[in-house]
């Protein structure tokens, strides 16, 4: 099974840019995507970066400035059995991951909050994939009109991609790799506000 | 194993107010209530509700009207192995909650987005709760303090809460209950925008 990790190198993560500045963003979201790789290797996969743009990476990395649907699409066109892990999984572990991979179905569906699919397997020839909006919903959907088998990955933690403010709270609660060191040292921390987490910022 | 089901009778969902009227928040709580005790019956357990007055519902009831952790400390102080499971769980399925029960552990913690814990098994005699703020690490600190064993129960389902609006979209989503029946009746349906689903609203 190839493992793909796509990931958006020009502008990334635009929905932090209240709480980082842009080159920021940029770190954060290589430390983010280092987390992925460490997480998939140690299920003994070999990850592959799907980048919009080359990037300095220790993987081997394939170029495709197209959108993410079209992009992971071209990959599926040419490859047999295709997991797709988002760079932004910064919960991530192996365990979480080895659940994804080792599920059977023709297609396997981590899904996301708001209707994102974070993570999948793709067993089936002609599974293609469709990320824009309720991409959920749409893949069970492209799923069925194929008649290819879907298994569901309940995962919080795969469910949890990294982009707006509130996640960054996920990442300082249940992270423990270099996204999370990453906002430490950048002087974020838990905070709590009317009985509920938040994160906030010393500088 | 008691499985313990607390219920804020009063004023119920109050972080909906600007989705939900007063009754329809009442409505939409129950109808939370029964998806949850529907699924924790269907992994063959007994639910109880434990609730800050009395309410009409099909499943033994204690009446408690301290906040949620005096309450649930209680119940802890009197039983053996419980578990207690949040009654705004609308994605919980049998399965999800088949793994939170089964998992081994002095402790079995489901975490909740935000640093809550959604659902636990208290399996330790000296264990107890608190669940302001950061209650998912304050119970792994209650659990190293008290020399219990931890399993986290790493599930989406259980992690989604439903407190706020964005969360209706997740029931929508995820949800094959009568939380999502109800939302369906009143008008909600998911809708896209810039991307992202959220949900809208006819009247």
């Amino acid at each position: 099974m190839q493992v793909v990790v796509p990931f958006a190198a020009g502008e990334p993560k635009t929905r932090l840019a209240d709480a980082l500045a842009r080159d920021e963003r940029r770190e954060f979201a290589r430390a983010m995507l280092g987390d992925v790789l460490s997480a998939i290797r140690a299920t003994g996969r070999v990850p592959a970066v799907l980048t919009t743009s080359r990037i300095d990476v220790d993987a081997p990395q394939t170029v495709d400035s197209r959108p993410l649907t079209p992009a992971v699409n071209a990959v599926l066109d040419e490859e047999g059995t295709t997991a797709i892990v988002m760079a932004d999984l910064a919960l991530a572990t192996p365990a979480a991951l080895e659940r994804l991979f080792s599920s059977a179905g023709d297609v396997v569906l981590a899904p996301g909050r708001r209707g994102g699919t974070n993570a999948l397997v793709a067993r089936h020839p002609e599974f293609r994939v469709d990320y824009h909006g309720t991409s959920y919903l749409d893949h069970l959907r492209i799923a069925r009109t194929i008649g290819a088998s879907v298994a569901e990955v309940d995962s919080h933690r795969l469910a949890t991609d990294v982009d707006e403010i509130a996640d960054l709270a996920e990442v300082l609660t249940h992270g423990d790799g270099a996204a999370r060191d990453w906002l430490l040292d950048a002087g974020f921390s838990l905070s709590v506000t009317d009985g509920r987490v938040d994160v906030s910022r010393e500088r």
